[in-house]
Parts: C-alpha cells; sequence; structure tokens
C-alpha cells in the first residue's frame, strides 16, 4: 500500500519517514511539505538535522505539495495544527484515508482517537464521516503513553481519580521550538494548551462508543505540564485513586501482562509488551530507557502506595514515537488487519 | 558576636562562608572542614569552584579541624548528614550554639525544627536539650521553600492534603553529587530519602508545640522527587486540598500579604516579601527567578483550580539559600534577636 | 546627556538597557525597537526573558518606533546586522551619535572600530564621516575579548601570526537563536560569517590611522569559530607568534600591566584591570569566570609554550559586555571625555 | 577464540562487553572487575547505566577477580591507567595476549601502540616483549581519530607542523568522572595528561620501525584540550602545514580514498570507510554524527585553507568506540588475522 506523509520535513515528519523507509505494509512514495519545501530534495528540505539514518533513494526524493497528483491512498500527518485541520478535511473529500498526528481534529465527535491496545473499537466511528476518505487520530505525546498505562488500571481497578505532572521533552515542541537560550539550566512550567489536551483527550480515550458517540470516561483528571532540558522522553509523576482496592503487586502484575490486538496480530510496530515495569528504584529515565521496546512501550518505575490518592508511579515514553510517529503507524496497520484501508 | 562553619568547604559550606563574609551581626572567625582540608587555604580547600566572590582574607584564612581551640560562640553547620550527628551533639555539650543545616537532628523531639516566618515558637525546645549549647535546624531545601507557602494556606483556609511534585537542582546534592553523564539529557526520578524527609519535616513545621513537644500537623502529604538539569533553584508542582472553600484571588492575597517577625525586626537575611507571586502564565522558572529576594523568597505562580484537589501551583526557591545558608543564618538572626543567643 | 537604545528588546538590547539604567553620565531615555514592539511597555516587548533586573520605570517605558521624535543625543545600535546598515546612516544624517555593536559599518574606511584601551586614535575617522551625526562601532563579541589580548603582545614582541579556535555562547546568537534541539549534547561547529569577522576586525583594530585611513596590521591571522552549550562567555584557544623572543612569565607580566585612557579616567564601565591572568591550571572557564571585572574583561590562563608557533593561552571574555553592550557604553564614555559627544 | 574483559564495569569496559557480546571471533567468557564488583552480577556491578542493551546472559555473568583462573585466551584492558602497568604486565607475563586501551605501556619502546589502517607493522615489536603472552596497545581517544586523518595526509603531502584544539565529551573522563556542576554552563579549557598524550602518541604512531625500535615521526604537533557539554563524540579543530602544496580537493580525494588491511580483509569491526568526509558547511556535529560507521569512522568537514599553517578542518571521533574499545578490538581482530593470537 502507498503512503505518504504531510508535514515530512519536521521532527515528527522526519520521525514518519524513519520509521516508513522499510515498512512490511507500507511503500513510502509521497513526501509532502509546505511551499518552502517544495521541489527541494528531501535531504535539501530538511532545516532540522537529526541523527536518524535515512536511505539514500528518500533522501534524495523531491518533496512535493499538496496541490500535487498524490500517488498513494493513505497520508500520515505531521502537519502543525494550525493548518492541520483545513488540509486533513480536504484529503479525506478528496477520498485518502488520513492518520494524522496533529490534534486539530482529535476531539470532535466523529473522528477516532485511539490508541489500538486501548480503544480499538472507536475506529467504528469512522462509519460517522461523511467522506470519501476518512481520518483518524493519535492521542497527543503526553496522553498515549499516560493511558496506556490507565487503561489496565480502569479496565481491573476502576479509575476515579488521576493526578500527572509531566517533565516533557525539547523534541516535542518541534523544530526550531524552544530556544536553547530558554530551557539551559531551567525548567519552563508551562507548555501552551498542554494540559487541557491531556485532560479532555484522557477522557475522551478511556470513554465508551454510544449511539455512535464517545461517552467520556468519568474520572476527575489534573494535568501539570513541565518543559526540561531532555532532547526525547517524556516522564511523569503519576498518582491515582482506583475504585477496587488493590495492592503494588497486583498493579505490577496487570500492567506487565497488559497488551492489546497489536500484541496478537504481531502488527509489525507494535511492541512485544505495550506496558515495561522496571523494578530499579530509579527508572525509568528518559535517556536510559526511552528507546526500549523501539520506542513504543510505557515504562514504568516506581509503583507505590500515596496518602493522598492511593498509588504513585513513573511513567516514560518516547514522544517522538509512541507519542507521535509511531502511534499513528500503529494505527494506520490496525486499520489495515480489521480491512478499513 | 564570633561565628564559624562546619563543613565549610562543600557546596552549602561555601554558600554559608559567602552570605556570612560581610554579615552585620555575625562575624565569621573559623572555617572547619575535614581532615583532607586541615592547614590548607580555604581557596586551596575548596574542591569544588564556585562562582561566587569570596574576599581575599576569607581565602587565604586556614582551615581549621574541629580538634581545634575554635574562637567563636555560634556555628553554622553544613556538614553531610552521616557524620553530623555526632559532631553536632559534641559541639552542643561543649556550649556552642550550633544552627545546623544538616538532616541529622531534624526529627528528634527536642530540637526545633524551624522556618523563622512559620514556626518560631519551636525554638522553645532549646529548654528541653540537656546540654550547655543547643542545637537548632532548618529544613531540607525542597521542604523550606514548600512550606513557606503552605504556611499561609494552613493558618487562612486549613490543609487537608497535599500532594507535591519536585525537579530539584543539582547543588542540592553536594559536590561531586551528580555525575554529569548521569544528567545530561536526563531526568532521575529519585533522590535518596528525599521524599520521606519533605513528607516528615512539612508535618513537623506545621505541628503545634504541646507540653514540650510537637504535635505533627494532621495533614496527608504526598511528595515525588526528581532530580533535573539544573544547577539551582527547585522547581514544584504543588496541588492541595484544603478544608475551607475560598477561590484564586483570596490564595494570592494571602501568600502576597503573608510575613513575619523576621520583616518586623528587618533581620538582615530577611526577605522584605517571603512570598512572590508571579502573574506571567509561565513563571518562576529556576535561572530566571531563584535570586529574587537574594534567594530567600519562596516564588509562586500558575495557582489555578485543581479538579482533583482544590488548587495547584508552582513553587520555586533556591536550594542554597532559603532552602540551606541562609535559612539557617536567618535562623541564628532571629535566635540574636529573641536572646537565645 | 540623553541617551536611547535602538533593537532595545533582544539579547544585546536587553543588556545595554540594564547596564546604562543607573548610569552615572548617561540617561535613558529612549527605547526603541521594530514594529512589533512599539507601544508596548518595555516589559511586555521583550520576549526573550532574562534574569536582569530592570528598574520599574524603565520596565513600564513605552517602547518608540524609529519614526518617533527622539529625546536624546546619543543611541547605542543593538540592531541586527541586516537592518543596521541604512538605519544608522540615516541617524548619522539626522545629526545623532551613534555607537553601535552592529557589524554593518565596522569595516568601513570611515568608520571607527574602537577598542578604547587597542586604539582609541581610530576616532579621528569621525571627521571623515560627511554627516551632521557619526557613527563609531566596536568589534565583534569574539575579536573584543582577543584583541585586548593581542594589543600588548603586538606592542611589546610584535604579532606575526595569530590562530584562534573559539567556543562562543549561546547568547552570542541572539534570541530565538540556536534551537535547543541543535545544540544540547552536541558542538556546532560552524558560525556564519564569525570566522571572517574576527580576521578583519581585528586587522583593522591593529591597524594603524595614515592619511585619515586605517592601514591594517600585517599579521596572519586565522580563526574557528564553534558554537556551544554554554549560556554566555566565549572561550579561546589562541596561539600566537611573536617577532621577538620571549618567554611565559614576561608575557604574564605585559597582560597584567596593560591599561589604557578608560583605566586613567576611572570611566564608569572600565574595569580596573582589561586583561586577568589566572594561575590555576584550569582556568579560565565560561560559567566561573564570565563575571569578572564586571564582564568588562579578557581574562586570560594557562600561557605556556607552543612548538607550533611560540605560545599558546586561554581566553575568556563576556560576550554581552565586553563583547558587545558593556564595549559599546565604554567606547561612549570615552567618546564623552574626549569630547567628541 | 575466548576472550575477557578487565575492567569490564567502567565506561569503556561496559563499551567492550557491548561491542563483544555478538561478536563473530570472540567469545566474551570472562567479565573481570576490582575487588567492589566481585561476585556480583554484571548487571548489579556496573555502577554506571548506560543505554547500551546488554543481553540477558551476559548481565547474569558472574563478575571475577583476576585472582581467579582466567578461562580465555585474550583479555581486552579498559583499566584504569593508574593500576593498568602492573596488572597488564602480570597477565602477560602469564601468557596471555592483551589488547589495551589502558594508556600505561603505550609509549613503552617494545609495546605496539597501533591503528590498524596507519602503522599495523608496529606489530613486529611483540617479538621483542620477553613474556609468553605479550601487550599491544591502542591510542587515546583524542589521538584515534585524530591520526586516522593524519595518516593520508602524512603519505600524500608529507606533515611539517600539526596543531589541533579538542572539545572533547564527557563519557571520556569515565565515570563518575565529571561532576555535573563542573560542566553545565561550562567548558573545562584543561583535561590532565591529555595534551601530551597526543602530542607523543601521534609522533609514535606516525613513526617508522628501525632496529626493533620505533623512530618518532618528525613532525611539530602541539594539542589544547578542552572538556564540552557533551555525552559522546570529540571535535577537533585541526590545521596543518604540509611538505607539498596541494589543494582542498586533492585533501578531500585523500581522505576519502583512504583505507587499510582491516578493509581489505573486512574485518568484523572494520568500518567500510574509516575516513568520511561531509560537504555541509556545518558538519560533522558530535551529537549528529557520533555513530556513522557505527562509531569506527573519523568523520571530517570544513576542509578550508589556512593562512597560518596550510589548511585547517574539523575532525569527530566515537570517543568510546574508534576511540577506545572498538579500536581495541580491531587491532585484536588484526592481530588474529595476522595470527599473532
Amino acid at each position: 500500500m502507498k503512503v505518504g506523509v504531510v508535514g515530512a520535513t519536521g521532527v515528527v515528519g522526519q520521525q514518519f519517514v524513519y520509521l516508513l523507509q522499510n515498512h512490511p505494509l507500507f511503500e513510502l512514495t509521497e513526501l509532502i511539505a509546505s511551499e518552502r519545501s517544495r521541489g527541494k530534495t528531501y535531504r535539501d528540505a530538511c532545516n532540522h538535522k537529526t541523527g536518524l539514518s535515512i536511505s539514500e533513494s528518500i533522501a534524495e526524493k523531491e518533496v512535493n505539495g499538496l496541490e500535487a497528483d498524490l500517488d498513494c491512498e493513505l497520508l500520515f500527518s505531521a502537519l502543525p495544527s494550525q493548518v492541520a485541520g483545513k488540509i486533513e478535511a480536504k484529503l479525506a473529500r478528496d477520498g485518502l484515508a488520513v492518520s494524522s498526528n496533529a490534534s486539530a481534529h482529535r476531539l470532535e465527535s466523529n473522528i477516532p482517537l485511539v490508541i489500538p491496545e486501548v480503544n480499538l473499537d472507536h475506529f467504528q466511528l469512522i462509519k460517522h464521516q461523511k467522506t470519501d476518505g476518512f481520518i483518524v487520530t493519535n492521542p497527543n505525546c503526553t496522553t498515549s503513553q499516560l493511558v496506556l498505562v490507565l487503561k489496565p488500571l480502569e479496565d481491573s481497578f476502576g479509575l476515579e481519580k488521576v493526578s500527572v505532572v509531566s517533565m516533557q521533552a525539547l523534541s516535542g515542541a518541534g523544530y526550531p521550538g524552544v530556544a536553547s537560550l530558554d530551557v539551559i539550566d531551567n525548567v519552563i512550567p508551562f507548555i501552551q494548551g498542554e494540559e487541557e489536551k491531556v485532560e479532555l483527550e484522557t477522557l475522551k480515550l478511556l470513554g465508551k462508543v454510544k449511539d455512535g458517540k464517545i461517552v467520556p470516561a468519568d474520572i476527575a483528571i489534573s494535568a501539570s505540564c513541565n518543559r526540561v532540558n531532555v532532547l526525547s522522553g517524556h516522564l511523569e509523576c503519576l498518582s491515582v485513586k482506583l475504585k477496587e482496592k488493590t495492592d503494588v503487586e497486583s498493579i505490577k502484575d496487570k500492567l506487565r501482562n497488559f497488551n492489546g490486538l497489536p500484541q496478537k496480530l504481531k502488527l509489525p510496530s507494535a511492541p512485544a509488551r505495550p506496558i515495561i515495569v522496571m523494578d530499579a528504584i530509579d527508572r525509568p529515565q528518559p535517556r536510559l530507557d526511552r528507546d526500549i521496546e523501539k520506542g513504543m512501550a510505557s515504562v514504568v518505575g516506581r509503583i507505590r502506595k500515596d496518602v493522598v490518592l492511593d498509588f504513585k508511579l513513573i511513567v516514560l515514553g518516547h514522544n517522538l514515537i509512541r507519542g507521535a510517529a509511531g502511534a499513528s503507524i500503529l494505527n494506520a496497520e490496525l486499520l489495515h488487519a480489521m480491512r478499513y484501508i
């Protein structure tokens, strides 16, 4: 199946290209970017230089604009949210399947916001989209790794309250993103719109489909988001109040054994274990653990009792992989397995 | 009054020396350190080099050991906690007043743990110490800035629950402390013993003296402590559940107007305002705001409603000043004003 | 004397404002910036937040545009070089004295490029400017601290060859400047136009005035410029070949005793010692030593023999102070003392 | 062939283990470390945690001491230099082949100091060692990547003078190594013993064997070494004076086409191209380019004319791979191919 990436030259776009270049199901045929990049080779169009190894054939490929006659059926969107709304809607009207990492449509009533291990039944919203093509979305980076961990807690013990403080990596802000003068020897305790995204997306992801709509989960959730001096890998201090009584070992057990359809189908981008529980007292840590399971796992540690809520723990995920491009590709792999595409 | 610093060559010790070198009440006559340093000039004994400007006369002063005949009445202790316990006890038996930043004695029943604006009445525990001299302590860096903010909330609205996630600076770990290889492009989500310190010290600080003992405050408190890539300045994401209903403006008002005896007496190290409330959406930040009020204030921002507890906010303090040396010196200034010394 | 700053909201502009706010000779009456900032208070117009303490009266001052009727005789220019050329020329035509940190005019034949301790006689070029006002410039940050050290070497021993490798701080690139994603865990071995500036400006600064023109110094000079993960303070590895034989002690002696008219006149921004020689084997270091002499000194260390040229040494300077705003203000103080303004 | 690593738990030791765990020629049978580690599993013994993925069977392997009966013929040494001298000598007397990364023996007259592409004929010194086993060494990290680039210049154009300024990564200092408080927002312009190592080792490596001894190369070489805030990857600003006239394109050509016996034999650790020449104006950069050719190449850029010497360029290498463990393993692979072992 021929696929393309829109917004291919940004931080997330490059991660898409890297992950798709030798993909067993998808053939990357279109690299699409804004006017500034058109006609350039992909190598030259990428202002932000990464250490990702991109094949020579892709590096030399010409970047197209959206007005071009696109040679693909599926588009991955790494567009900035300000422009994603209109462009993705048009692509869907034009008959394309769009797997989007942008926030523009995530909370719309007929747009699935999906983590494959969590709520693949939400894909049924697709049929309520009145277009030839369709749009599916994956959550914000901070939400992805969080909800992957909340899901087995909700299923096994019932979630009542969730409080999360994030320490987010710089690559989450795109390129050029955060100025070095702002973040060296510093923490920035605010990320525009992020706390709202985490709270609302979590409730939608854990919600139920009823009459063709999502009824959001009934959980009190509070997020505080900070930017720290880390390249990639968001760390979260999570505390939860559960409906049922349990203990640390039972929680570890449920997290360790959690999996979903992607694992059963062994989808190409599915991690063998979507949640890794570490026992070392000081793990996970972003630089050491963000690449576990090729960046597709939520890595959990320090599960312990909490006197304010019930339990507290640490969650780490790779914001560009499970938090962005990898999430979107896994969604597409599942859509393909479920014959939506 | 002649004073000395024990543990004078470490990160906190140097901060003591810097703050004391031109002090209006105290004359710094003794620099005391471990065997490794004795007989060296202070300049040579300080392995850890800082940008602090130390006067030539102090830099050239000889470092003494504790066995020397000490020419001072009051000692500030910046000793590592493993050795502080015995040494400080002996100094008190020898008739000296000890204002200690070490954790060794903080939680003992007859040792005052004091923040001058919060619980100066705890100094009365001194009379229960059966030594010629005495020991007073100040809290852990993370606790200092936190409790300064909790106090007016407790007084005005009553605290029921407190949840705090810290992002702590590297200078809090001393020298050599955290290896660069461990913290660059990283966060370490664990600090040995820190969460317990924050929880227990907070309850003692907010406790009441009854029959010559402290009855700890009855508050549920939970701390999660992280080390981030920042030189100085601990940032904390705090959420609180209050006994009385209130609103953001009332909280700001109580914090802004909070002060205590150090402000009334205009003690040399007292900040004009112990709590600074910033209105900018993305402040306080460690590098930009840690030096406000010469590092003696808790700087607060982003006060907002919280759906899990009642309110959440950001707190920043300079861990070496209000969190360590400055706290200890302010305690001593108050002891002097109250004629304990 | 009433003065203003054009480009007042950038990294260098803010440094100018900070240094001028309580200046004994100059009264800061005009804050001038681009269209984006006009009509805002200075506080709101400064996108880049620093820890510099700006007085409330300046922070609340309104930012003007250049079309305004300017209430000052002297303007300090912190304009970006792309726009500085035309604007500064117009200001000079309008009768204003301009002390510029921008590179636009530095190499023009009738524009003085001056370091007060090095070549104040170059101010005589002012009379060849056919405008009511005039322009004087100070060198690039990397050049400033370098030439301050080269001057006594040239005077005492004669310079034949100079090779310099710089490790430059991020604040030298302005704001937003270098993206955090580009520089964390990294070094960037290229700065656009920098090597040429260092080479050409050094030769002009060490050149002689002849027939109203500068004859550049006849020295072979080579610069290699790198950007490193440091906030402020450029470090340079310098090696020199001298015309006369000498030894390390003689060089130290000449550097330590170097001074000029600013020192004799005790100009407000003049460092007591323009060159500080440190003896510690591992100094100077940017974070520890950039603020020596309030950032107005070149700090030198590790002077030793070199088998390829003759001697090698380390040079550090504060790129925003002696390398930019401080340099420009010192030039103006000297112009005032010499009655050019 | 069974091999072991002595000093297996340090930064370089772990890199050895990582590179050897699935090696086609060598079977890793012995992990040897100091007393502190003996009897522990390798996982527990490694205080310094890296992101390197070590197989479960190795992680669970017990760490031995040197007094054990070692089940291997070849030992890789990652010992600290203070202890390496005696231990390695004893191992050689005991009949073992030792491929050492330590500096202790590098400059001894009968010990080969070898980079396989540069001076494999120096292995003949082995026969002058009067022990049953023998010792071979690889150069210091800074020297390795440098001499790989100097060799084709020497061969093609003759080297007369070499001046190099290094910006070295933190992992080169081992663990715990450089304290975070020393290097954040800073550069340290001194590394104990490093400049001498670079200078002396370079001359030995480029020297000729004559009468069973090395006659060092007759080149004037000067090194200035700095520690920068980078995890891995040493960057060097190199300038050279050549005996023959040439131009930038000829130099690029010679560098690009340089190779040696490891390439011809396709040794397992040999890079396809030992020198990579990049054309981008701002490359190589440590984080982006250190892993090219799996860390076994010298990556070169910005080759340009120099008015002080003849040409200047940038050289980057991975200090733990081509600069340490990888170098030592490649030496052993070549010894194996040449039937020394």
